[in-house]
C-alpha cells in the first residue's frame, strides 16, 4: 500500500499528505486507536498518537511511530516546514485541524484537498479485508438464525433487538455495526425505524436490519418475517422486493455502473408499481465503515471492480401499512456477485 | 434556551450563529436524526434537515424547520447572503462545512470561532436531563447487579461484557455508552482495554467499566470484583483507590475548581505511594455525550455549579500485575456532591 501512496504523492507532485480520518489512518497502518495523524512521506509512512497508545502502536503498527503530547498536528512541524505542496482530506478533517496543519506551512506552500481518494483506495478489498467481511457476515447470520429460534410472539421489539445483539456478541463480534432495526407492522415501512417499547404479537410484517463488526469490518443483512400466516397482498409485496433483489444481484459484474444496479431494482419494482414507494438507494460499500464509497444509487458512475464488497437492498414502503427491505451484503467477482450472506431469502412465518 | 441564546448574539454582536455539532443542535431544538444545521437567529432558531426526518423533525422540534435535498450549507443562503458577523463552531465543525458556510456570506462580511460555547451551556443541567441521567444510571447499576449475580467463572471477558450489555438493553437502555470494559487480571492495569476472548477464572482483579444511554442521555460507573480471596496487597491497593474516590467525592461543591477535585484525589493516592499509578484524569462532565465538559483535570480551572453531572473515576494501575478503578456517576448540588450511582463501592468477592 504505501508504494501506491508514494506513486500517488509523485502522481500529483505533492510533497506529503496528511491522512486524518480515523478509518483511513486504520487502513494505512492497522493503528485502532481514537487519536492519530498520519503523515504520508514519498519514502516511509509516519504515524503520531498518544501516550495512551504507545503499546498498542508498537504492536499494530511497525512503522515509524511518534508519540505526542497535546495536539497531534504541532508534531507535524519537523516535517511540513520545509514542504511547499501538501495534500489534505478536505471532505472530513476539521476545520481546527486543518488550521493547525495549515499554520505549520511555508508561507508560500500551498494545500490540496485529496477529495476522497483513501476511501476510493478502500473500495476494493485486500483477500485479508474479505475474510474478515466474511466473518462479520457468518456471524450476523448466526445471530438470527438463534435470535429467531428463541423468538416468541409478545416480546417488544426492543427486547429483540438486544437478544440480536447479546448474539452477535457471543459469536464473537465486537458490537453491532450499526442501531439494530426491529419494526413490527406499520413500523416496518420507515426505513429508519427505531426498536419500540412495543410487543410483536397479532399479524403482521417484522422487519430485522442488523450488522455486526468482525475486526473492525462491518456486515449487514435485513430480512423479513410474517407473525401468522401472510395475506396474498403481503406475499406479493415481499415478491416484488425479492424479484429487484435478485435481478440486482444478477446485474452485478466488474464494469457494470453502480447507478446501473440501481436502476435494475427500480425497473423490477416499476413493472410491480412500487417504484415510487423504494425511497432509497440500493445500497453501499462496506468495510471498515457500514457506509463507504461506492454508494449504490440513481446517480453513480462508479464502475463496480472485483474485490468490492456492496450490500443491495430493494425496499417498498407502503406508508401507514407496512414496509419490506431485503438486503444481502455481497462481494463483487470476476464471475458476478457472490452473495455473502447465508441466509435464507424466504420470510419467515412465526 | 432561545432567550439566552438570542442575548449571547446580542451580546458579541453576532448577527447569527451556525450550530452544526449534532449533540448541540439536539440540545438546542430536541431534533436526534444524523444531518442537521441549527441557525440561530435573534428572534428564533431554524432547523435545517433532509428528507428522511420530515415526520420525526416535525414530532421533535415545535420550531421552524426546513427539509432540504443535498448538502444542508447551500439551504442557509437565504438567511446568511445579507449578514455581516456570524459565529460558528470552530472547534468542532468540519473543514468542508466552514468553507460552504463562509461562501455563501456576503464579501465584507466575518466569521467568528464560537469556541465551545454551546459545550459550556450544557455543563449545567436542567432538571429534564438530570432526570434522564438518573435514569441511565439507575438503569447501568441494575445491569450490572444481574450481569453479577449471574456471573460464573470460566465465562470470558468477551462473554461478560456481552451479557452486561445485554441486561442494560433489556432494563430499557438505548445502546451502551462506550464499549463496556472487562478486564482481568493483569488486563485491569490498561485503562482502556477491550474485552478478550480469555476466561475469568482463577484468582485475580476484575475490572468493569460501563455505561448506558437513556433518553440520549449517558451514565458511567467502573467497579472492581476479585476472583478468590484478595490477599492483603491487593486490599490496600483497593482500599488506597476508595479514599481517593471518597475524598474527590467529598470536594466537590459549587464554586471549587475541577482542578481541586482532581488534586485531592491524587494527594490521597500520593499518601500511598500510588500517585504515579494515577495516569489519566480524575473524572469528565457527562450528558448528551459520555465525555463533555468539564474535565475534572489537573489544569482545569473551571468552577464547579450545581446542575453539573460528572464522573469521579481515581484509579491506580500497576502495569504487569493489576490495575483498580472505581468510578461513580455525581450532581453537584448546594450541599455537594449528590452520589447518583447506587452500587456498592465495596469490592465485590466472587
Amino acid at each position: 500500500m504505501p508504494h501506491l501512496l508514494t506513486s500517488i504523492l509523485s502522481a500529483k507532485h505533492w510533497d506529503a499528505a496528511v491522512i486524518t480520518s480515523l478509518p483511513n489512518v486504520r487502513y494505512l497502518t492497522g493503528f485502532t486507536g481514537s487519536n492519530a495523524i498520519v503523515l504520508v512521506l514519498p519514502d516511509q509512512l509516519i504515524l503520531f498518537t498518544d501516550p495512551r497508545y504507545t503499546i498498542q502502536a508498537g504492536q499494530e503498527f511497525p512503522g515509524r511511530t511518534r508519540i505526542v503530547k497535546g495536539p497531534l498536528e504541532n508534531a507535524l512541524k519537523k516535517w511540513l516546514s520545509r514542504m511547499g505542496f501538501v495534500a489534505f482530506e478536505n471532505e472530513t478533517i476539521r476545520y481546527q485541524s486543518q488550521i493547525a496543519v495549515a499554520s505549520l506551512l511555508p508561507k508560500r506552500a500551498k494545500m490540496e484537498g485529496m477529495g476522497p481518494l483513501i476511501e476510493e483506495l478502500r473500495m476494493i478489498k485486500r483477500p485479508d479485508e474479505i475474510a474478515n467481511i466474511r466473518k462479520a457476515v457468518t456471524i450476523n447470520s448466526q445471530a438470527f438464525d438463534i435470535a429467531m429460534k428463541r423468538f416468541k410472539p409478545g416480546v417488544t421489539e426492543r427486547d429483540l433487538a438486544a437478544e440480536i445483539e447479546y448474539q452477535m456478541r457471543r459469536m464473537g463480534a465486537e458490537k453491532p455495526a450499526f442501531d439494530t432495526i426491529v419494526a413490527f407492522g406499520q413500523h416496518s415501512a420507515l426505513p429508519h425505524a427505531r426498536p419500540r417499547d412495543v410487543k410483536i404479537d397479532g399479524n403482521g410484517l417484522l422487519l430485522i436490519d442488523m450488522g455486526a463488526f468482525w475486526a473492525g469490518y462491518a456486515s449487514d443483512m435485513t430480512r423479513m418475517a410474517h407473525l401468522g400466516r401472510p395475506p396474498q397482498r403481503t406475499k406479493a409485496h415481499y415478491r416484488a422486493v425479492l424479484e429487484a433483489l435478485e435481478a440486482a444481484e444478477a446485474s452485478v459484474k466488474p464494469g457494470v455502473a453502480a447507478k446501473k444496479v440501481d436502476a435494475v431494482a427500480r425497473q423490477v419494482l416499476q413493472t410491480h408499481g412500487m417504484d415510487k414507494l423504494f425511497t432509497h438507494s440500493t445500497g453501499h460499500g462496506l468495510g471498515l465503515e457500514i457506509h463507504e464509497p461506492p454508494r449504490v444509487g440513481r446517480k453513480m458512475n462508479t464502475k463496480l471492480c472485483a474485490g468490492m464488497t456492496i450490500t443491495i437492498e430493494p425496499g417498498a414502503y407502503l406508508q401507514g401499512e407496512q414496509g419490506v427491505r431485503i438486503e444481502d451484503t455481497i462481494l463483487v467477482t470476476e464471475n458476478g456477485a457472490e452473495i455473502l450472506t447465508p441466509t435464507s431469502k424466504d420470510m419467515l412465518v412465526l
